[in-house]
């Protein structure tokens, strides 16, 4: 058989991911705040047999263009953004298979609540809940915290390590297998010798508890990664089962997928483990020309403002000064350089001007639109080419993207054979890696942490 | 028009609220992880046409009995118990009318993504949501974040007024009234002059930040307090729409009901608008035997031991040491005294033993049991002596005693005009205050720190 593609789409619970699309008139992202527009988004996701939804999610705000956040409000740039959490529960209401990979921080939350609400989603959905471990990125959401500026962010990579030794505890190790009776002609719930108190005392945390939810169907839920600098690829390989990559090119993203899995053999894991997704947007016409008339619309609503509000958030730079049709080359800013270089790195010989990486940005990003032949051709493409297991789909138009990937590029990967045709049983572990395999291998670090293993304490 | 009786049903996310009722065959309360147990409690009591389902939280452990936590994982007494929040979004979708008022403590987590939480349950139920405060009572909770012990009693109260303080400037301050366009037109979603920074320095909580959510249908959840402590019930005199209060009789509960609306009074807050709850049980038969029967049949499932565990913890006392039928005012301790007023007062020539206590504590608690008549009666009787304004219904076995409650008991109270025969429209504040009422009226203290008032910054 030939190797099955893996599909993930990606939202965030704001209006729409990139600035300005909300605006085109087929657009739906300003209905974020209804559960009608999560629960159609989910039956249309599992109705493609998509593995998961991921919601991507940010604390803080994009300050930095024009000296405040006003580009920020003016187009709904990752702002207001509601908390991601609490839209699974109703999705997982009208769907059976799909899977929610959630987007949640170590960086501001205390371990002992979030792992509770972990397990209960995990609960919820029957095993159908993966966390995607982010550390954060603003100096805002320090300050919306309490903090005067981030931690350092090699810090809060050891921050989040640590926080990932107390959830392993929790989840792996308070209870053991067979604690849990619910015997009710004994009269017993749970067996008192079988659940243990986690003890832990580290530079950032300490709890002295008993985990507060009985063991969930995939205890850890699935972890996901998206780590892009070295201490995020350290942490990827460390911890992730599912990695997120970006593009730009099939060269770069082989380059990187295998190095997450050469980090992850050195650190003892089975590489081939790892479930690696491409960031891709596709805008799907029934011809070529179709697709290309419908990006060409759709970057029509392109907000530049908005969109250098984001870039200005990631670079810290003030871009509201700049001239939007000079070549960036021409701005000394290493900053600019360093963002740049996954540009450069793509086509060398390229001179982007701000305007041009603002549309990028603005979901441009790896955009590929076409005919269902010629998107399958691509993904099946990068498939083979770079050692990827599948995709993050980006949308531009929400549900329309979505709803076209669906309809017309769906079959045509299941025509190919690359794609399933149902969902496997079981839960979001156990599609991913075969019946029986609802828990974390014995080679994840987290196996450290159950009862009577080296690390529980 | 007669006075309309007010219901809310009490639940909490664990395995039942009573120590061993989960044994009953018909109880439905391990079912607890699952959607489907709530998704159908949700739609039974939209059918009774309930104001709201109210969802009791506790983080801790009752490890007092025995000087273990052995007692209540047997029992499961309040333990495992889960996120309560993540209920609401399932529930909200399968209901139209029902509000849900879910528990949630200042005491360990920041107000910051706590004020999130809520705006984004508060958008998603279309403002069918309420928070009710607490503060926690076990230091086992204090160990599970980090600390040695709880915060003292009174020290709990200052810091969740400075939480309000903090999440009411997020809600009704940081964005104006008209500061949402969603214009798609003019190309403009947030007007960025009225969307203000807020910034809180005290002696818990600091923050420099937008609230991350736009306003929400009623800004300001509806807010619950239940606090019977002095400084709890001037906490709920001070911010409580809806305030619970437990019997045990009805003089008792009348001069509950009178003090906490003097003393708000005495806050400038309009007495009459402090919606009181009183809590209480109904087992439901066609005739006063059948419930009586229904009842003795309960009671042979209460587990002492559980029951115990609970009481333990309540007083510090490990009762595991103490003589079952020995009646308590022969143990001389302050603590129990203390917790035992409310049984003397209700009757000061009885003499309650350790077993006594511990059935009432496992349901029989205010327990009415009755044919609908005579808890129809009962109700009325209540509200006429008492002037509160209505119950929260506490089941013993689930769902079995609410649906009994919504069959037999509601038509009898309609028929009897003093139950609405359809719901009000709009957010859960509009029902319980009329139409337009969907904000904090001005005499709340939260109206201080609206944008240009006396107290926001």
């Amino acid at each position: 058989m030939k190797k099955q593609m893996r599909l993930n789409a990606l939202d965030m619970n704001c209006v729409g991911c990139c600035p300005g699309l909300w605006l085109h008139p087929e657009d739906q992202t300003t209905r974020y705040n209804t559960l009608e527009y999560w629960t159609e988004l989910a039956q249309l996701l599992e109705r493609g047999l998509f593995d998961a939804l991921f919601i991507a999610d940010i604390f803080g705000i994009y300050d930095v263009y024009g000296g405040n956040a006003d580009a920020a409000f003016r187009n709904a740039v990752e702002f207001p953004v509601n908390d991601p959490f609490l839209l699974v529960p109703a999705m997982a209401l009208v769907t059976k298979h799909l899977s929610f990979g959630i987007t949640g921080t170590p960086t501001y939350e205390p371990p002992y609540s979030f792992a509770r609400r972990l397990s209960t989603l995990d609960h919820l959905t029957n095993g159908r809940f993966a966390w995607n471990i982010v550390t954060g990125y603003m100096d805002s959401a320090a300050r919306a915290f309490g903090q005067d500026k981030q931690i350092p962010h090699d810090e809060r990579y050891e921050l989040a390590n640590e926080f990932m030794q107390v959830v392993y505890k929790l989840w792996e190790g308070s209870w053991e297998d067979g604690a849990v009776l619910r015997d009710k002609a004994n009269r017993i719930f749970a067996r008192p010798d079988k659940i243990h108190k986690v003890r832990h005392q580290g530079k950032y945390f300490r709890t002295d508890a008993y985990h507060i939810c009985e063991p969930s169907p995939q205890r850890t839920p699935v972890l996901f990664q998206a780590g892009a600098s070295s201490k995020g690829r350290q942490f990827a390989a460390k911890h992730a089962e599912c990695v997120f990559i970006s593009g730009p090119t099939r060269k770069i993203a082989a380059g990187t997928a295998s190095d997450v899995r050469k980090q992850a053999a050195r650190l003892g894991r089975d590489p081939g483990s790892l479930v690696i997704f491409a960031g891709i947007g596709a805008v799907v016409g029934k011809t070529d020309a179709e697709a290309q008339a419908k990006l060409a619309d759709y970057h029509k609503y392109v907000s530049i403002e908005g969109s250098l509000s984001l870039f200005s958030g990631y670079t810290g730079i003030d871009f509201s000064k700049y001239d939007l049709d000079m070549p960036l080359e021409y701005v000394e800013i290493d900053a600019i350089q360093t963002i740049m270089e996954e540009f450069t790195k793509a086509d060398p010989t390229r001179r982007w001007t701000l305007r041009e990486v603002a549309l990028h940005l603005s979901g441009g990003k790896s955009a590929l639109a076409g005919s269902p032949a010629t998107i399958a051709d691509e993904l099946i493409g990068w498939m083979d080419e770079t050692g990827v297991d599948g995709f993050n789909l980006h949308y531009m138009v929400s549900p329309g993207d979505l709803v076209d990937f669906v309809d017309m590029v769906v079959p045509e990967l299941q025509r190919r054979g690359v794609y399933k045709t149902s969902y496997e049983e079981g839960t979001l572990r156990e599609k991913l890696y075969g019946k029986g395999r609802r828990y974390l291998p014995d080679d994840h670090p987290a196996a450290n942490y159950r009862y009577g293993q080296s690390l529980f304490e």
